[in-house]
């Protein structure tokens, strides 16, 4: 009988075209779920008919079948290059396997940037996507003298540290409920596109900057052109109190750049 | 006037086949750093030809001239794949570069997996392997549920927690100066073989476990065969006790195997 499964999985989204599975390539974190868990259903199927039979024949029978349709459903999609320390998703599964066994086969042939770092059955009615009423991303920036080479993937690289004083200022006014279409990626997005921010919190440690964004959704593109704006008010390219023209503009190229993916982390969905 | 210098380097080791130059590849740390300074102090022998002559054929001329012979010594010649934060190298150089133009310099062109996280000006008779008196060494493993998505370059993965009890008791017969010829990664090290190893501590912080060891010198290969042959401990297939037979054999084959490079960096020398 199917069974709903929430998971939680964190990935270094370096070398993936982002979350969302795509026709053109296979290389998406919802794409190599999908494969692995397929994969999981198709040895569960033949373990059962070889139980029933008892033939030799069914090895021949696993390498023709296909696999069973499995699909995954994440709380967000992450851009090309994003990564997640606490990604959720949902998927409905029929199988004998216990929990902890479902996440030991996923973790085993998964490839080693993406793991699952719980699973558990859920109620019928949770859905990753739907049933989130809140996320957290996290911008991280490096401005030291030296170079971070074994955080080097996961942080955006500096010239020197922004003014965060004036950062701080932009973001209150960027905080609340607000139509942030100038900080949507998509120029042809159809639906609305106010969103509430709840709170954008900078800091400082050391040469590590990092900014906290906490919504109940966010659209396409719209934490790292937050990100890039702030950091040219940072940088003295706009005035902290240019955030409500920008907001009033409804237009993209009103607001900042898109800053760099590999800057961006999903930490955490509320349910 | 040629003038000596320290340097402090971090490097993510994974895609270089260790500290030492080769004839056959360029892809290391030490030719990396040579390379680099090399073309610097070509630029600074254009830029003193400008001064002097002042005419457009200099950058023909820059194209054609060979690159000036660097040399850089390290404290010690790490293996294919190992990490440092904190390798001390030294190097004469004549450039009338300040410290802080020397280290931005080879910053912005090393690669971005190659750190210099300081350089001054050291005293003529520095050398940064005969002036250094010791080393200490991380081996990092990692033995959790899920997978560390973000470190796994710089962990050895484990199926399950070693008896750390059991490692910490043949840590303490292997502390001490000894001839470890059973731990040398080297059959025809003409050399003795005699080191002393001042401290091995093994910490476990959650799915985290870390060897630390502090010595004068460590033979190729050294901390690599002691961490595995620890490991064989806690995993039960030795006795802590077989340590000093071990040793006394004076034989490869009698210790434990090697663990992966990318488990092991070195976070010290001292002088």
């Amino acid at each position: 009988m199917e069974q709903n499964y929430k998971l939680t999985i964190s990935y270094d989204g370096s070398r993936y075209f982002g979350w969302e599975h795509q026709k053109s390539t296979e290389n998406t974190i919802q794409g190599k779920l999908e494969t692995v868990l397929a994969r999981m259903l198709l040895a569960d199927r033949e373990e059962s008919k070889t139980e029933a039979h008892n033939t030799d024949s069914v090895n021949k029978t696993a390498q023709t079948e296909a696999l069973p349709a499995v699909s995954v459903t994440g709380a967000g999609r992450t851009d090309a290059g994003v990564h997640a320390k606490a990604m959720i998703a949902s998927v409905r599964l029929d199988t004998p396997r216990s929990e902890a066994e479902i996440q030991d086969y996923m973790n085993r042939y998964l490839p080693e940037d993406i793991s699952v770092d719980g699973l558990r059955r859920a109620a019928e009615r949770f859905h990753a996507r739907y049933s989130a009423v809140g996320k957290t991303y996290c911008y991280s920036c490096y401005a030291g003298n030296a170079k971070p080479v074994f955080e080097r993937k996961y942080l955006t690289l500096l010239e020197q540290m922004p003014d965060v004083s004036r950062m701080r200022e932009a973001a209150a006014l960027l905080t609340g409920t607000h139509d942030f279409r100038s900080f949507c990626g998509n120029p042809r997005m159809k639906k609305s596109t106010v969103r509430t921010v709840d709170s954008i919190e900078i800091r400082v440690s050391g040469p590590y900057l990092r900014m906290y964004f906490h919504g109940n959704g966010f659209l396409q593109h719209m934490v790292r052109i937050l990100s890039g704006t702030l950091l040219e008010v940072g940088f003295g390219k706009r005035s902290p109190e240019e955030m409500s023209a920008i907001l009033a503009a409804r237009d993209r190229t009103a607001a900042g750049y898109t800053a760099p993916a590999q800057g961006l982390c999903l930490i955490r969905v509320d349910y």
